[in-house]
């Protein structure tokens, strides 16, 4: 199966935590950034999401990071479980960063 | 200020309804969405994510909607809150829905 | 059918124009953005790109612009043609903006 | 610099062939994809695009593949060269694939 509980870590370096999944899925945790676009110093932030509990280790899965401690942004990440050979599993996400603007004129851009 | 707490519609007639915002910004709710990519009866779904609780009304937030009740897909929605003429307040969103897929050789599919 | 040949103005109140479209379903014109993520001065862009040929009305094309007049970057548009009620044909589009960057390590946030 | 002409192999093992880039940047070629979201056999299909010119071997580009001989689909991509060690160029790219629908209704699931 998949359960998101541990450590993990991404190709940019950057690592995040999952505390206990529970009965319906859902879990919070903490994500340590490697990268921003913002220049203020970069401090770990609460992670928030939810996953499915398929027993087939493949189970897709959904979750929220709050830069509040050093932006005003907010990142989801949505991805999928694979259960990798020797144990490791693999998430695979896609991610979707939302900056600040000062209007609807600029909502365009906020999105990256 | 923009709290996210109530019920919201979007373009698409998809409805959703967030409870009570916690002092974290961290919230839940259950989404109602017209559309879907299965052939399956929607259900009303679970949602949870978290917003900054700035006080000028333009908040950032995200959240996660798990479809477990009716498919194996997990979707996120970031956005910002602009408040709006007349008390009516608008958000704009961006998102990701993630559909699983059975091997890591169709992941670049498995997401739009 | 869906000949993208003419002038089409999106919501934001960018507009363009395509020129001949060839045999092929190849095409260029010329875009002329409202909005733009530089400081400079914005100047009309040439556009390159191509659509299906389909006569039911609802092609899907795509094109580039080449914001070399102005900026480093490059934008992608790809989208279908919907036959509107008099006449009026819609399209619908998605987009990519990738802005230059200095690094591998700054990949990551170049695309918006 | 950074021309992309020639032959470029991707993570999957798709492969495109640019043949010569024009004075402005554009150029053509042609994409053998290694997947497909469709059941038909894959065909090599021709693509259009566009580059900058800088000197510094980190110019954006982007280009639209017409997937006409098999499909209704179109695809854009849009990134960045970057100079590699031993004279290897890496292009970092992301894309949308637009897949034809019925109707407007079916246009937010139109594009992964």
């Amino acid at each position: 199966q998949c359960d998101l509980t541990g450590w993990w870590e991404n190709d940019l370096g950057s690592k995040m935590h999952v505390s206990e999944v529970d009965s319906q899925g859902n879990f919070s945790g903490e994500y340590h950034t490697a990268v921003s676009s913002t220049q203020k110093p970069i401090k770990p932030s609460p992670l928030i999401g939810t996953q499915h509990l398929d027993e087939d280790g493949r189970c897709t899965f959904g979750f929220t990071v709050n830069w509040n401690k050093f932006s005003d942004s907010t990142s989801v990440f949505v991805g999928q479980c694979f259960a990798g050979d020797n144990r490791e599993d693999i998430l695979q996400t896609a991610w979707l960063l939302r900056e600040k603007v000062d209007s609807l004129h600029d909502d365009w851009k906020a999105t990256r």
